[in-house]
């Protein structure tokens, strides 16, 4: 049985500067298609994010460098490791001269990193060709929430970021010669962004809290069972307080109620030191993460009326403008679907243990593209421990998790096909 | 009768880069030391703002270049052209060799557009010995409100700039990853400088009114003589509306009652784009322009013990740290001062007209100083038209405006010595 391996075009894109680049390929492979069995996709990236040995790596980060039993390297955890892991996997059963109990299809790209470019026009391409027999989507690009104990993800917030901007003329004015007498952009802007949550954090948008899913007695139960030292994060933190002094209310408003966050602003004075400036137009920067069932669109029609609402209480002779310059559903899986409980009895083989069931605050779109298109479940199964320092300095994955985590897909091939019958 | 000229030396200053330089001198010149004869000393500057012709300049900036009865060049009306006018004033006397009505004494710097540095310690040295005989302060670096209207001014703004800085950690959050448990700097921020005023562009710390200045019959007369087109004002600052639909309000609100603009947060997210960052660390910005009677570190108590109680009320777990970073005094004059006095005859001799009484919103430092350390009166007695871009492009002074200026001078001089007496 040989796999079959194709190298999708994705065309060109031009950046900001003006400069035109071909974007990296990316790969369709499969291995095995025998219609009794269950096709399982994996989907991986080797792309890693930028690293010099000059930001603070204590080994060369292009070099993979064992010390204590931890693989360091930048994209160790993020994304190669799981993908060779996966790898692994399939060649155990060939070593073995075992069957392989699943058929395999496996999706890599190069552009996670910046965004995955172009992936959701070749998934849609790819529908009804490459995906039309695909039956489970195994993403594995994400981290346990401790160090020893597994977990399986079954949510991601989605995001709908805003402009909120305000503008009494294109120039900037002198806070002498016009401080009194303008309806000065900053004071309106800061009253809109001031609008937006009270000090608890509760989001103050009317309406923003009525899709959000109740919550379950049966889902209020996943949380105690999480493996959290509360006060070992606040430390790792290195936060003083929180807004809540549970590790429930603390996971669940990480993952199953939105947040909102303003970012900054675009115009006013951001140097160090002192300028008496009056800006003349200013971008206020906010975002809300969305849980389900929230929609972005109403989100959207929310924010707008909302910032009209107290823009127009203020009089304001400025002209204000309001965007959603992004907006990203969230992604929700039913941990009840076959690979949820292929992967808890795989996790169970190798580990010994219960797997944590957990959600990811941020928003990784791949999972619902692939869940909106395919219209397949799909999995997250992180083989990385929570340390692992993925975008940052001295990335790693441990050796034991890489070669557990190996052995962990090998096991979820064999379970996924057994329940799948 | 020679003149006596000194290069008083200020030592060095030493760039934020490192870079030690040494300051220009200052010169102090004085003409005549008759004890019958008052003493007037005229300040001015020979520095200017930079320019390039790349910046809009439509003549080469650093050659006066004549255009229509307009002298174009930096510098033209700040402030080379009233120094000159002034020197013209005197030589006027010497060339008709009639005597000098007055002992005069000058004192020109160089640095005046790097904010002065060093003068406060010189006029303090000097006190008693070259000023230890002045009797009247002329200074003539501002413009007339109207274009062909000359004006005397008897006030400028103070100015209390503050910072605001609150702290979650040193480090920013990811969005994803922490929103929504945190008490997030920004929307501390954001509702502390909310805080600060209301949508008419009052201000709401308590107490801040308590010193100023009442409002006197006699003062409010002068705000209706005023030459002043509102549309035409309007429109030439490019601004829809301002807070108040009067002229005698936009001139109150500018120049006798404090104003305060915030000018922009350091620390937060500030660039073009989209980043979900919360930021860790961020420093508010904002200045109140003082009026008589207002004082910088009763303004400062005020400021401290208002922004304490709005974070109080939010339950925080930041840190937050008020700094008043700048405090700069208002000034005002007596316009009953002889030398006012003396000044209004003398435009009714050169212009046939009485002035418009003004004041300046912004913030001139050496006006105080003078006012403070000499103990003798200071009067603004300026040349230059309201369209003369001081600091742009095109600054120019009209050739009519700095002859009639030198004329001003010199029959002031007249007037001072008579009404001396």
């Amino acid at each position: 049985m040989d796999p079959n391996v194709d190298l999708e075009d994705l065309g060109s894109q031009q950046l900001p500067d003006g400069q035109t680049l071909p974007i990296p390929p990316v790969i369709l492979a499969e291995l095995g298609n025998e219609p009794g069995k269950p096709t399982v996709c994996f989907y991986g990236h080797l792309d890693v994010q930028p690293a010099t040995q000059a930001d603070g790596w204590l080994t060369d980060p292009y070099t993979l460098t064992e010390v204590d039993g931890k693989l360091y390297g930048r994209g160790a955890t993020d994304n190669k490791g799981p993908v060779l892991a996966w790898i692994n996997a399939m060649s155990a059963f060939r070593a073995l001269e075992e069957d392989l109990p699943v058929n395999i299809k496996v999706i890599i790209e190069g552009m996670e990193e910046a965004g995955s470019v172009a992936l959701e026009e070749l998934v849609k391409r790819e529908k009804d060709r490459f995906f039309s027999s695909v039956d489970y989507i195994v993403i594995s690009d994400n981290l346990w929430l401790s160090q020893r104990r597994p977990a399986l993800i079954y949510g991601t917030r989605g995001n709908s970021y805003f402009t909120v901007e305000v503008t009494c003329r294109d120039q900037d004015f002198h806070s002498g010669t016009f401080g009194g007498i303008l309806h000065e952009p900053m004071a309106d802007l800061v009253a809109l962004l001031g609008s937006l949550t009270d000090s608890a954090g509760h989001i103050l948008i009317p309406g923003i809290y009525d899709d959000v899913a109740p919550l379950t007695e049966e889902e209020k139960e996943l949380y105690g069972a999480i493996d959290l030292d509360l006060e070992e994060y606040r430390n790792s933190s290195r936060v003083k307080k929180f807004l809540f002094n549970t590790k429930e209310e603390i996971l669940m408003h990480l993952w199953r109620y939105p947040s909102l966050s303003i970012h900054g602003i675009e115009g006013a004075f951001d140097e160090p030191g002192t300028k008496t400036v009056i800006p003349g137009r200013v971008i206020g920067k906010f975002s809300i993460r969305l849980v389900p069932h929230m929609n972005t669109s109403v989100v959207e029609k929310q924010v707008q009326q909302h910032l009209q609402y107290i823009f127009s209480q203020r009089n304001s002779s400025n002209q204000m403008d309001v965007s959603m310059v992004l907006g990203l559903h969230p992604w929700i899986a039913d941990i009840k679907d076959h690979q949820y409980l292929a992967a808890k009895r795989a996790i169970k083989t190798v580990f010994g243990t219960e797997p944590d069931m957990i959600r990811d605050g941020s928003t990784i779109p791949i999972a619902k593209i692939f869940q909106d298109i395919i219209q397949k479940s799909v999995l997250m199964l992180p083989l990385g421990a929570v340390d692992d320092g993925e975008h940052s300095q001295n990335e790693k994955i441990n050796r034991w998790n890489y070669i557990e985590g190996s052995k962990l897909f090998a096991a979820f091939f064999l379970e996924v096909a057994q329940l799948h019958e």
